[in-house]
C-alpha cells in the first residue's frame, strides 16, 4: 500500500495545544488558529497532539476532543491533519490510532515509548507495527525526537523492511541533528514516503540532503518566511535560503539562552498571533511575560525584515 | 498531618505485574503472589503499579483494577500496599490517586513526569502537590528514578518546605547513588518520614547512612536474605551484612552484563518463584529462557549458600 | 591583522601519524604519505598533530619532529600545513606554538582542554590567547570538537570579540553536528575567516551553510570523491553532490557497526593507500586486520562506483 | 609481588600545588604543607599531582620538580607519598614512573587517559601495565575518576588478573559513587590492596563496604574531623559517624551550589589553613574571593562545632 497521490511535503506546523486560563482545553481557539495559520503563514499541514501541544500532559479523552476539533475545523481549508497518537503505552495508542481513522485524520504518527525504552531496532519496529496496524488506512509516520525520549537508534535502522510490517508506513518525523541518519533515510527511501526534518533552526542543511518537507513549532509563527527559504532553494538561490536559515538562527539563538521550552514558545505564539492560547500545563512552566516579549521584540527585529 | 504510627520501615517488594501469556493482566496471580512474599520472603509491604510492574505499559483502567486487587487481596496478610499513581499527566495521576484513596491503599507514590521535564524543584514540587492535594489523607511519597526519568533536581530541593505544600508528605523512595542528597534528605528529615532507598545492589552503603527502609525489585526474591542483611547491619554485624551485600551484587554484577532489563528480572522471578507472571509488554522484550535460567542459576550458586 | 590572501579553503586531510611496527614514529612515510595525497587525492592541505594524528599520545618531542618533517616534505607540493598544538597544558602548548613559527608552518590550531574543561567561553578564550601570543605570526585557529573533549560551548560565543584577544585569528574546524551554531559562526564571521566543517559524513549540510572548507580524516582515502563533491555544490549540481555524499555515508554508517576508532581508520587507510604507517597506540586499540579489509571492501564497492 | 608490610590505609590527602601569584610552581610552601597536614590535620599519606594537584596543567618537567619536593619535605614526617604519573601519552608516563622510583616515591598510580579513551578493560589494563613495568619497585594504583575522564569500565573488570600484568599492583583511588563496583573490587581483592574510596562526601558509605581509606581534596582541611569518623566508624559508633559525614555534605552541598572547582576548593584551603597557594591555572579560572570565603564561613559554622 503507497499513498503516493498524497504525499506529505512542505511545510507542517507542530501545534499548540489552546487552553483556557484555568488550563482547560479550549476549541474555540482551534478555529482562529487554522485561519491563522493559512492566511498569515500560508501553512496547510498540521502535525497535532506532538510535544509542542503537550500531548503528554493531556488525557486520552482530552487528545480525542482536539484531534476532532483539528480534522473538523482543518476540513477544506487545510491540505493534511497529522495526529500524533503516541503515549508510554500500546493500548491508550490503539485507542488514539482507532479514533484517529474514524475523524478523517489524514495520517498518523507515533514518537517512541520514553519510559521503558526499546532496546532494538526491532523491538521499536514491533511496537510500532500494533499500533499502525489498527489503522491500516492511515498513511503512518515514525516521529523521531531522541533529545526528548533517549531513543536513540539510528532511524535507518528502525526503517529496514518497516513496509513489510507496516504497509501504511509514510514517512519520518526526523527531530535529530544527526544528519548521517537523516542522509541515508533519504537515500534508502522509496520515493512515496515523506521525509520530514524537524530541527527548524538547521532545515536548509536538511534540504541540501534532499528532506521533502518540514515539521516544526516554528512554523506557526515563521511559516511564510520559511516557505520563501524552501522556494528560495528550490530555485536554487542559497544566498537567499541562507540568509532567511541565518536569521531564524539568530532569533532561536536568542531564545535559548533565555531558556526556551514549550511554555516559553507558546506564550512567543500568543504575542506574535494574538491568539489567547492560554498559559501551558505543569509539570511546564508557565512563560513570564517579559521573557516572550523580548523574543517577540527580536522577532520584530530580525525576521520580519527579511 | 504525619502519619506517625504507620511509619513505612524495613522491605518493600515493588511487584512485576502479572499478565496472560497474551499479555492481559492476570488478577488470579496477585494472590498467590501475596502468599509468596509473605511466607517464603517475609516481605510484608508492597509498592504496585511502579516501574518494576510496568505502569508506563498500562492503561488507566488496568492501573485501577491492579491496585484494586493489590490491595484486596494484601488485607490482612501485608502491613502496607503504596500504590504508585505516577504518570505524565496530571490528571490522569489525579484520578488514580483518587482511586486509590477509595480501595484503601495505604499509600501513594508519584514518580517525576518524564517527557517534559520539571526544571526547577519548584515545579517538581507543584506538579506533585496538585496530586497529592486530591488524596490528602493518604501519605505522600516521591519517587526519585533519575536515570530513567532523566530527572536530576536533587531531592533534598524537593523536600524544602514541601509539607507546607503536601501536608500528607511521608517520604521518598530513593533510587540514586547520589548518597550525597540521600545523605542530606534523612539528615533534613523530621522523624516521621521513611527515606526508602531503592538501589538494591548497595542497599547497606544506604544503611549506613540512616536509610530507614528499601524499595525494590530484587526483595520480590532475595527478600529473606536482604531482611538477614538488615537484621545483621542493626545488630552490628557489618562483616555478615557486608557478606550478603556482596552475594547480592555477584549475582546482578552477573545479571547486568547479561542485559537485566524489566523482562528479563520478571523472567527470573518466574523461574525463582514459579509463579506464571507471563512475559512484559512491549516495548520491553521478552526474555529469552535460557537467559534467565542462567541467572537463576547464579542465584542458586551464590545467593542460596548464605 | 588578516590573512586574507592565504585563505585556508577546500579540503584539508586531517593526517595519521605513521608509526614503526614497534610503535616509534616513523618520518620515511611522511613523504610518501604527501605525494599520495597531492597526486591520488588531489588534496593539497593538511592537518598534522590532530586528533587522527594521535597527538595526544605522542611526547611534545615527538610532536615537534613530526611537524617538522611534514612542514619540509610538503614545502612546493601543499599550499598549507596547519600544526595542531593543543594539549592539556598551557606551557607545552606555547611551546608547540613557538615551534611551529620556527618550521614555516602555515598555521596553528588548538582544541580546548579537555581534562579541566573551560566553564566559560570566556575562559577558553582566554586560554587560547595565551597560546596564540607566543606565535603572533601565525593563523590561529580554534579546533571544535565537543564529542571527545566535553567542551560544549558553543563556538559563536567562543569567536565573540576574539579578534581583540587574538589578532591572529582565523578560522575554526568544527567539528559537531550543531549546524546552527556552526551558521552563526559563518554569518558572523568576517570574510577572512576559514570555517571548516570537521563532520565529514555530513559535509554537504555544511556546505549548504556556508562552509569554506573541511577538514576530515577520510578526505586521506576519498579526497578526490569529496573534491568532486565540492565541485557539483558550487557549480549548482545538487543531485551529484548528494550522490557523492550518499556513497560516503553508506561507507561510514558500515564502518560505524564494525567499530571506527582511530586504529580502524588507519588500518583502512594502510589498506586504501598502500602506505605502512603501523599500528596505533596505546591506549587505541591495534586494528583487527580482517576488520580494516571489511570497510575497504565497501569502499571498493560503493566509493569507486562513484 | 605484595607489599603487605605497608598497607596505604586511612586518610590520604589529595594535594593542591603550590603556585607564586604570577602561577609558577612555588616549592617554598611544601615543607609548610605537610607540617599543616600533619599538625593541625592528622593527615600522613599525600596523593601527589593528581586532580587537585592540576597535574594536567602541568609540565612533565614541572610534575618532576614537585614530585621530588613532596618526598623530600615528607620524608620523616609522612608516611607515604604516592605520586600520580597518569598523563594523556604513555611515553611521559613512562618517563615520571622511572622518575618517581628515582626519588623514593612510596607508590605511583594512573588514572584512565581521556582522550583516547580505552574501549575494553582488557586494553586498559595492558595501558597500565606498560607504565607499571618501567616502575616495578613500587606499588602501583589505578586512579578511577569517570565523571572526568569520560572512562566507565567497571574497576571489577580491569582488576581481572590484573597482578599477572602487574605484579606491584597495590589497590585502587576509587572515585565514583557506583558502590555495587566498588563491593566487588573489595569482595573480590586479595588482603594485601588497599582500596581507598575517593568520593568524600559520601565516605561513610563505603567504609561500610569495606573501603580501607580513602583519598580526597576535603582531608587537606577537614581531615581531623575525618580521622574522627573513621575512628567512630571503627568503634560502631554510626551515630557518630553519620553525624560528622552529614556536617561535611553540608558544607560541601553549599559548595557546590556556588561553583565547586578546583580554583574554588583551592581558594578555600587557603582560607582555611593561611597557606599561600596561589591561583590555580588555566583553564581553571581563579576564584572570587568572596566566593571562597563565603564556602569558609560554613566550615567554621558547620564543620567546627562537631
Amino acid at each position: 500500500m503507497a499513498f503516493v497521490d498524497n504525499k506529505l511535503a512542505g511545510l507542517v506546523a507542530a501545534t499548540f495545544t489552546p487552553f483556557t486560563s484555568q488550563g482547560e482545553i479550549n476549541l474555540t481557539e482551534i478555529g482562529p488558529y487554522i485561519n491563522y495559520l493559512v492566511e498569515k503563514q500560508g501553512v496547510k499541514n498540521i502535525f497535532v497532539n506532538g510535544t509542542t501541544g503537550e500531548s503528554m500532559s493531556l488525557s486520552v479523552a482530552e487528545r480525542k476532543i482536539l484531534a476532532d476539533e483539528w480534522c473538523g475545523k482543518a476540513r477544506g481549508k487545510m491540505d493534511q491533519v497529522i495526529v500524533h497518537v503516541g503515549c508510554m503505552n500500546l493500548k491508550e495508542s490503539q485507542e488514539l490510532a482507532r479514533h484517529a481513522a474514524q475523524i478523517g485524520a489524514s495520517g498518523i504518527a507515533v514518537i517512541a515509548p520514553s519510559f521503558y525504552k526499546p532496546s532494538t531496532a526491532d523491538v521499536l519496529r514491533t511496537f510500532l507495527k500494533e499500533i499502525a496496524a489498527v489503522a491500516p488506512t492511515l498513511p503512518f509516520y515514525y516521529y523521531h525526537l531522541p533529545a526528548v525520549t533517549g531513543v536513540n537508534i539510528p532511524v535507518r535502522e528502525v526503517l529496514q523492511n518497516i513496509e513489510e510490517l507496516i504497509p501504511s508506513f509514510s514517512g519520518v518525523k526526523f527531530s535529530s541533528s544527526d544528519l548521517m541518519d537523516f542522509g541515508q533515510c533519504v537515500s534508502h527511501s522509496p520515493p512515496h514516503w515523506s521525509l520530514l526534518y524537524g530541527v527548524d533552526e538547521q532545515l536548509l542543511a536538511a534540504l541540501a540532503l534532499g528532506a521533502h518537507g518540514a515539521v516544526g513549532s516554528t512554523y506557526n509563527y515563521v511559516g511564510r518566511h520559511i516557505n520563501n527559504l524552501i522556494s528560495a532553494f528550490n530555485s536554487g538561490d542559497l544566498i537567499e535560503a541562507r540568509s532567511i536559515q541565518f536569521k531564524l538562527q539568530e532569533l532561536l539563538s536568542h531564545a535559548f539562552k533565555l531558556g526556551f521550552d514549550v511554555g516559553v514558545n507558546k506564550q512567543l505564539m500568543v504575542e506574535l498571533s494574538g491568539l489567547p492560547l492560554g498559559p501551558p500545563r505543569l509539570p511546564v512552566r508557565p512563560c513570564p511575560l517579559p521573557q516572550a516579549q523580548e523574543i517577540a521584540q527580536k522577532y520584530h527585529n530580525f525576521v520580519l525584515h527579511i
